[in-house]
């Protein structure tokens, strides 16, 4: 694999095309931390590789549970190589307990449970604030159509059980998520971007501990030390990669 | 009929019972008017009574098409009787063409068509500054179920295809409007709280003139004028009251 040009330079990772391999996306983990739509932002040394290891073990865990992922394979310290795919522009999020915008929203109480989980769609555009939106309001922007939201609700609920039980094992309690999908050469939606402590929110079951972003996003004290947490739980638990 | 003790105070409308009816309600449409949930205030004379009228004309024409609305009787000038409802906490609007908020969200072009009409809600709370909701976020919050979220969205639908009907009859383009409706002693959902130029977008079909509250949000010129204009046009073509 040799790594091709910039394509686009995200918040958290910088995409590159693959050399002479036009179906494949080169990913490097960046060790930035940013939040509130960029407003915010921070890093830390070993984020980038920490992140790439937590996700690349996660996104094995959900294909050995028959969820499919772009992830192809890893290299280096922070890299991953994916499928290129036809990215939707939405960001799923899926919530089990109340927190972060939800809360304040509609003033909800934060740790709340939700039964059942919450699924929410974000359009996701830097310059419009990625606005929450309603299913209606997605086929109104010809994004998806009625079938294929109900199709995406399913698999981010799918992977929020396979996601429960992958942190239940690790003491971990999870709050809520991010993903974003897309679709593959053969129209079949996959699984994309990341899932890390970048894009959901992990409380220890016992203590209630933030070990996520919020740490970051709320300066709750050493980021470093939750990501890190995260990883050498997973380790212990799930296997290194 | 006589006025009882003052149940609410909205930014259009004053809310009283009515002595010995305790299933009716005194509802007086108020001159003043308001936007941006209240920051920005006004009136003119007329408008109270103005709007009266004209919100019972449009309640007159829909029952005579078999929707049922909370109007009982008008009085005086400038009060309608109405039944007693269990209030639904949503504003439901309804989209013809792309204006206000969906045109800020997504950076859309004024005026373009939706086709088919599209419908939102919105949670009732002024604390909140009446957030967006999807149908998920309304069966979280024990607002609705989902079927009583997709009765509310055909009744918005048919409220709408006889709106437009009742408006393009009177050379008025029906961009958008929001309705409130609850539930009565049947459990029935019954059109509730009002439809008229405060609520409604109204574009004069040759011109595109604005002849609602647009003018008053947006400083477009005479308010009067613009509400006036539609009155007078509902009873040349519909009658009078």
């Amino acid at each position: 694999m040799t790594k091709g040009e910039l394509l686009y330079e995200g918040k958290a990772k910088r995409i590159y095309s693959v050399v002479g391999k036009p179906d494949l996306i080169w990913q490097e983990f960046k060790n930035s931390l940013t939040a509130f739509n960029g407003v915010k932002k921070g890093e830390f040394d070993i984020k980038g590789s920490l992140n790439r290891d937590i996700c690349a073990k996660i996104f094995r865990y959900l294909e050995q549970n028959g969820l499919a992922t772009h992830m192809v394979e890893i290299l280096n310290a922070h890299v991953m190589i994916t499928k290129k795919l036809q990215m939707i522009p939405l960001e799923i999020v899926v919530r089990n307990r109340v927190a972060g915008s939800l809360k304040k929203k509609f003033d909800l109480v934060e740790g709340d449970k939700i039964e059942p989980p919450l699924v929410e769609f974000y359009y996701k555009k830097d310059e419009l604030n990625d606005p929450f939106m309603s299913d209606d309001q997605i086929v109104m922007m010809k994004i998806l159509n009625h079938n294929q939201i109900l199709h995406l609700k399913k698999m981010g609920l799918l992977i929020n059980q396979h996601l429960k039980i992958f942190f239940e094992k690790i003491g971990i309690d999870l709050v809520d998520f991010k993903v974003e999908m897309g679709f593959d050469i053969s129209d079949e939606v996959v699984l994309a971007d990341e899932i890390s402590p970048d894009s959901c929110r992990l409380w220890d079951i016992k203590t209630n501990e933030k070990l996520d972003k919020d740490r970051f996003r709320y300066d709750l004290g050493d980021v470093k030390m939750g990501y890190s947490e995260i990883g050498s739980r997973i380790q212990k638990v799930w296997g290194s990669l």
